[in-house]
């Protein structure tokens, strides 16, 4: 028999098992970040199907986040995103109505109960080129606070990836994959506002974000605007990277 | 062919993929507190094999969750414990050395590649009576910052369940399975410290703790100690339980 190229043909729906591991899907909540609006990557299955988010299957020889990684390359065409692990889905009745996707062999691996890992991602939405996978007849970005009924327990997956998200902000540094390398005050209170939806008291976030001691302000002043020239400021890296990892507040 | 009762005949070394998940298992990291003292739950394998954090399969029909559970109970033999999913480990290469498991037939299901889901539990260790599993000589509590080296990525994945916990103060409540339910401010201070094996200045935990929000202050004083007898407090359960979601801060 031929190789199976991953993803790529549709032999896998009646052979995948010979290269993916069995029982274990990933899905990705791809957030976007452009002009102060924050959305999110769906797909949607052809033959006028339901909405879905992206995801794929986990190659025998890689780990998860090489799983996550080669999804997320597929559907946006970008390397190095930032990616978080956020829940493992297990419900046995997740994966309810399965027999909608009428795709796949009766009996076969795909028809089986699958655990689902969940990844979300943050890609300047600019950045991207959606590309819909071989069963999906679009794929689009749709605004976070409207997005469409979506098959099996999806819409509960996505609600998860943006609560775990916004609690994320709460102590962990974030901005390094979305703003340009030298930003603004007001350009940074923007993405928490807009990741947070809600608005931020001007002063009392200049307050806090210089405390947390992951921002340098540059000599340099943006030029420009009608305004006084606001400052720029860029991320701190070591610092930054280190509080991804620990933590922003050391709490106690 | 016999049913297989789960975990407890050696017919499923062989027979496992019969009610098990294949590639999937649960380990747990068992964090017990007891007058100020932080330890975990480890196993040795039989043969004076290494030390190990408990562990099992996922049933075809439960969970994540109840897995975790129904392992718990049986090293512990307490149930209702507050369990938390914290990461998925899945390197390829994770079970360096998998043939030292010398009890399970070569080329069977056992000796597969598993990606494992990591829990952290929290219990009162005077409540649990250690048990040891068919293929352990020993179950017993580890100081955290003197355990042996452990089999696997165990190690790796103990430190990580640490770091996690310590994460989860920053932001999360922490006390209400570990505490009794009318406590003084110095017992919640106690089990801070003890986990963030560091002192923490009175004061200033008193005033932040406070400031959560999540602790009412009784009417009765703790009685029979040499000093002034201290206030009792205990939680509102409403608002722990909302804050474990949510989080403590709102941050922004």
């Amino acid at each position: 028999m031929d190789e199976l190229i991953p993803d790529l043909n549709e032999d896998f729906l009646e052979r995948g098992q010979e290269i993916y591991l069995r029982h274990l899907s990933v899905d990705c909540v791809i957030f976007g970040f452009h002009e102060n609006e924050l959305k999110v990557l769906l797909l949607k299955w052809k033959d006028d199907g339901p909405w879905c988010l992206p995801g794929g299957f986990v190659l025998k020889e890689d780990s998860l986040e090489q799983s996550a990684t080669r999804i997320l390359k597929q559907r946006t065409g970008l390397d190095n995103i930032f990616l978080q692990q956020f829940h493992v889905f297990s419900d046995p009745g997740r994966e309810k109505k399965k027999e909608l996707f009428r795709y796949a062999p009766k009996g076969g691996w795909m028809m089986e109960r699958f655990i689902s890992i969940g990844f979300y991602a943050l890609v300047e939405f600019s950045k991207v080129s959606p590309q819909a996978d071989m069963f999906s007849e679009d794929c689009r970005w749709w605004d976070v606070d409207s997005v469409p009924k979506m098959v099996f327990d999806h819409n509960e997956i996505f609600q998860r990836a943006l609560q775990e998200l916004r609690m994320s902000l709460n102590d962990h540094p974030i901005g390094y994959e979305l703003l340009p390398s030298k930003f603004t005050m007001p350009e940074l209170q923007k993405l928490y506002e807009t990741i947070l939806a809600k608005l931020l008291d001007r002063r009392n976030f200049q307050k806090k974000m210089l405390a947390l001691g992951i921002l340098e302000r540059l000599k340099e002043r943006k030029m420009g605007g009608a305004h006084k020239a606001p400052y720029l400021y860029k991320f701190n890296k070591a610092r930054y990277d280190k509080a991804l990892k620990t933590g922003l507040r050391g709490g106690f």
